[in-house]
């Protein structure tokens, strides 16, 4: 293993030692590899550690690198997309087989949350909190907000707590007629709770995904889901219009 | 200003004094307000400098703070709903006053792109740079990758550079018929140069919003499109209905 040595540009030193272990990355190295050591691979290409541990930094914020307590630092797997469309499908309580209900409370949502809702700053509201799977990997934890409001059938706030609640919940949740939703994504850090469920540790960054769900000319429900930011990119199909495959593109191409 | 000793909690000691911090910051400071010092709110809370510093990362992470050079770390404003919607009147080319077209360069895309785009891996495309300006600040830098093949009728590679190229290539862009756009959006760092437009420093965390335009059965065009993380939360509307706004909410509870 050689030394390759930097050459002199005006970004900053570890920016361009991260474009050269990106590219080392994808030649040198297969997913899943453990990356020598800190000492081997400042030595490799010549830099400081403290230039080469900015540049892992970066590489890990850019999903490229996964840093493992008891393994080390590994190439880690593309991110996998996870479709966060908005339809009438994804709509809680129908057949959301990727969301497993875990928990249900009754809590005061964030004053965000009740500014949604348009509840009062004191008014407590359903909290179901559930868990978004995919390839048997947890890819978000959320928590959906639910007035009393939204769900009048359902027995009063003294009924079974836990998982029967928040099935209760969501089948009542899933009578209301649709009228639209929206999202909005942010930057965010994972909770304690979220970063449990989500075998991440906890202020590990997140992508925060927020959505209202409008049903009766109201706000029924605002639901605030965590997104490991490490191994997901959440997608938005076409909208309005045919979305094209990459193979049906292929074809035509 | 006295002292308010945390509870013993099972969280990490950080994350709690982070939860504290955010509820002072909404009653007892106002946006733009510059924070005490490190020792005096260590001291405040009854807290280590560590412990104090990790938490403060943290608010920095979700946008509560904001850390300045020169300035100290200030209360920072909410974050601002960028509308990233796919759209008819999103296409580029189309009347799009928020992007202004800064350059243009041919350039080989990175591998991803040219997978999305169908080019051959060493075929080179137009490179248009934009900047998205939001409030008067930026918030967003754009790569838009065209192939040759989606302008065909745009003077060859050897045509003038810069602005006059950019806005020949958006021109051609908007002569076609779209058919459809998908978008992902991920975690990233800023490269030197998106880092300079969007006054960051390379490395800062951003959302990386990628799209792929449909036009005549194929890829048209890629747009890598970083956007601050700091200051915006990424929107997307309701999907094939009407979308409520939280005044009519109001006015209809």
């Amino acid at each position: 293993m050689g030394t390759t040595q930097l050459e002199t540009v005006p970004e900053p030193k570890y920016w361009h030692l991260k474009t050269v272990l990106s590219e080392a990355l994808d030649t040198d190295f297969a997913v899943g590899e453990i990356l020598p050591n800190e000492r081997d691979l400042a030595a490799r290409f010549g830099v400081a550690r403290a230039t080469l541990r900015q540049a892992l930094e970066q590489l890990e914020l850019e999903g490229r690198l996964q840093r493992r307590r008891g393994v080390g630092t590994t190439v880690a797997p593309p991110r996998v997309g996870v479709d966060v469309s908005a339809s009438r499908s994804d709509w809680p309580g129908a057949d959301q087989h990727a969301w497993q209900p875990t928990e249900c409370t009754v809590a005061v949502p964030p004053a965000a949350v009740a500014a949604h809702l348009g509840t009062e700053p004191d008014e407590r509201t359903h909290v179901v909190r559930r868990v978004r799977k995919g390839h048997d990997q947890p890819v978000a934890a959320e928590l959906l907000y639910v007035p009393a409001a939204s769900v009048p059938a359902l027995p009063a706030i003294d009924a079974p707590s836990g998982p029967a609640l928040a099935r209760g919940v969501l089948r009542e949740l899933a009578r209301l007629e649709p009228e639209g939703q929206d999202r909005a994504v942010e930057l965010g850090s994972a909770g304690a709770v979220d970063a449990k469920e989500l075998d991440r540790l906890p202020g590990a960054p997140v992508l925060v995904v927020t959505t209202r769900y409008f049903a009766g000319g109201r706000t029924a429900a605002v639901s605030v889901a965590t997104y490991r930011a490490d191994t997901c990119r959440l997608t938005f199909g076409a909208q309005g219009d045919l979305e094209i495959s990459h193979e049906e593109q292929r074809r035509a191409s």
